[in-house]
């Protein structure tokens, strides 16, 4: 023990004097901090390789019980998607650097551009920040989906960082993505249209499904309910892809002019905004029309 | 490019027969996403060296700013501080594992115990589910300590993971922690009597700091302000170290006798509740009254 | 501790009969080992990430005294340089996927391809195995290069391991190593050349040339020594770039003929071989030459 | 490209004159330095975490094809097995901070001390020497062990770091390989005690070693050969620990006498070296006769 313990931070009682031995007691708190500051050296240094694209990708804790708690419809509850979509725009619009984020069912991904130097690129800080920030937003948020039904609890959401070298591996992981979404989505949509239309027992649905492949419940959808699967929301079927894009705004400006009169003046400027895609993220076509989201492989 | 553009994901129109190229088409998105899935190699293994303590510590970002913003007062908002501490325990029942918090200002340490396998002791999660449910809980909780003033925007915090082999290097680290608790707390707490009570601007008590040790602190507080910093609120010279305790809790259960009749009952069981101290954790005594926190050593 | 000493191990004098405790003893130093074998978990995995060039670089460890020691010739030495090659030609031999190596001085750099799976990309077993097969190999093939001229002691090492995601970034590197190589080379020979022919002493030397650029040194090369810097040996102002080449190869096989007779028979087969360049790999040409070392970035 | 090809690097021809564009030429290398210089950035950091006693094993490779071609005795070598303790002795007197090195078969491993700041902790540089100086050293003393027989290739060895925060861990690592070490070299004995004296094939002897505990193999070593395992070669029972150990040596040293005449002297002084132990390293005894090899955990 460094100092006795009753004097310990500089404490004193009223009628004593500041003895030189008070003194050391007292100043002995900077000491002490400098003695414990040698903790810091056990950090270790998790900068992420440069020239890689930066993904983030969070992931709903246990949201199939947040979900049930929530009466989140089926298989889709638009409230609770367009959250996650308001969530993921706070996050876009605090941490710069984020070029693209994808997301679908509890779960959206945050991709830096491979150049950031944002948090000097270090690992944990961007994935807590983004964790953070993603979670304060969606309690903030909740209202405006939910209305006046409660928020039960605070919910919790983890994440990870992986790093891809190359825009063609870049690309794979969401299209990882989306075509998971797809197959969830294809299998959530037959699962209870056969329980809400069909009146089968959750169990019922489940056996009717055992190795189907795609074509079948497509199959199932269009011939016993006559739904073409092709026709249901875009939303739902490939998710939400949010990018940046400049839009001009033309605002209205009040200016003074050279006589001292005032004026108003329309004032066209270009805006960043975030945007919201429903569309497939597979192909070429989406990267063609937006090609400022990757940057060139060979730099 | 693998499939039609039209007919990726099992898209077909209404009149036509599936035929066996259609077949192919629609459950190609499975082989498109296992075709991707190589994607997941790219995630690199970051478990915890084991036998260590896994802290983690998370900061607010930008709080100077949030706190003008939502007049926190000065130089100690305990409505602020209040929520904090409800957020990290909201963390402590989420997560398991987590044998004793510190907190103090805008941060907060959690420390997993050594043997934990939370998560399977990976880094990445363990930081970003800490993150996520202690922001979530922080807007959750803001009308608790804050009553009808409204929260402006959803706060951000970040996070780091930072290993300790032995309890002397843990107490060392919270140490680090409290000691620097001490420091701020002291400063600011005679720089807002200067400003609040003294009548200085906040340069002029900018001034008259520069250069002081807490001796001279202590002294200007006691001989201006007759002020004893050692009276001074516990919660804001020490900061709050949240551990689990157990307390036999008395209930009365409405019990069924033999003969069919009820009968109230007191029942004595045990529960672990988190508990707040605000005291030294730098010398002995806290260790030695609660010794189940740290874990031998030589294990 | 789990078992008596004497017996540990399965040890038993010579008349006792194998009693059930001692068939305890002896068989329990299996159990022994797998009591300890949890401390296999502290191995930590360090895969490096996937679609990334993987450079190792090896440096000497005090090879200033080393090269004092044997008498190395001032600037450059062809024995040492020559050894130096030789080594990295075992090593490129030896592990699987290295593409390129480039060496000059004490160093030298291996290139392992951006798909390779040597050692499922284990950092630590790729860097070991290089440090450790070109250590050998230094030793080994010391006297095919400095004869009778002993060794004195086993030289040592180092090395370290470096991803890089792109082709340009991997050519960089190797431009890095090779503008290193050009201006040490270059000091160098001014430096030896105005202490060997100048008649300077080394300090004389040393401060003749502070402050002075590239084309300073050329001037002084050129107009006090006649000496045209760009006539001087490739294999010192380059380095040694090794790289594997197809070679056709005509060797002659004794065949058997249908009528059992026997004939020498021409057979030509394709065998690749390392070969060492001692030329720019900073500009395009040598890469259009070689195409290739590289493999696509975007894949 | 930054440079016209023919003036890379400063080069110019005889006739013509340092033209400022020359001159720039000419300069321009130190600048394609520079401009290649971000590359460093590539290299992450991998410093070993404070307070842990850092391991790294070094394993053979390919060491059974290694043992034919250059005929080792079986079961054991001991011109081979003492070739491996005398380059890990060139290991532990090289690098510093090395407190306990063990071997057996082909692996040596080899202990940092908790509190080394050796390399700066850096696991690639740290993992890399040992295994270079361990190579070289390996071809380096070959002749001393094997005298005229040749060595026919340069050896390789592949290594690994690992980190343990505690003594009984690190006792621990250590009594794994020690098990490791009597659990194969009792099964090799009886192996080749059967083929070698028993007359069996090998494949008869795997068969008849097939389920066998270490009792059995006791009984038959016993029984069928009057052998007892606890008298065979503490070497190959035990393997090998390697400590330092301070030594009083007693010098003869000439000195001058005040009236100018010299006069022998026998000087006591004390050396640390390096000491090899086959002894038992899982129980106590042989780290309570050896106090100094571990640093106290709570530190």
């Amino acid at each position: 023990m460094l100092i006795g313990k009753a004097c310990r931070f500089g404490g004193r009682v009223r009628s004593c004097v500041l003895t030189p031995l008070a003194r050391f007691f007292v100043s002995s708190s900077n000491m002490a901090k400098s003695k414990f500051e040698y903790v810091r050296n056990f950090e270790t240094d998790d900068t992420c390789l440069r020239n890689c694209y930066i993904v983030v990708r969070l992931d709903g804790r246990n949201f199939h019980k947040f979900a049930e708690q929530h009466k989140f419809t089926k298989p889709n509850d638009n409230r609770a998607l367009g959250l996650m979509t308001r969530s993921a725009r706070s996050v876009m619009e605090e941490l710069e650097d984020i070029v693209i984020a994808y997301g679908q069912s509890d779960e959206f991904s945050f991709v830096f551009k491979r150049t950031s130097t944002w948090f000097k690129r270090r690992a944990s800080k961007l994935m807590t920040h983004v964790a953070s920030q993603f979670s304060s937003s969606y309690v903030f948020y909740w209202k405006e989906f939910f209305g006046e039904q409660p928020l039960l609890y605070p919910p919790g959401f983890d994440g990870r960082v992986v790093l891809y070298p190359s825009n063609r591996n870049l690309r794979d992981y969401l299209s990882w993505r989306q075509a998971d979404c797809h197959i969830n989505n294809l299998y959530n949509t037959v699962f209870w249209t056969l329980v809400l239309k069909g009146g089968l027992t959750t169990t019922q649905a489940e056996d009717r499904l055992k190795g189907t492949l795609a074509a079948d419940k497509n199959e199932i959808l269009f011939s016993e309910f006559d739904i073409n699967y092709n026709n249901e929301s875009a939303l739902h079927r490939k998710g939400t892809a949010l990018i940046w894009e400049k839009r001009d705004e033309t605002v209205t400006k009040r200016m003074k002019l050279p006589n001292k009169e005032e004026k108003d003046v329309a004032v066209t400027r270009s805006r960043r905004r975030v945007e919201a895609y429903h569309c497939d993220i597979i192909g070429e076509q989406f990267w063609e029309e937006h090609p400022d989201i990757l940057e060139d492989d060979n730099c």
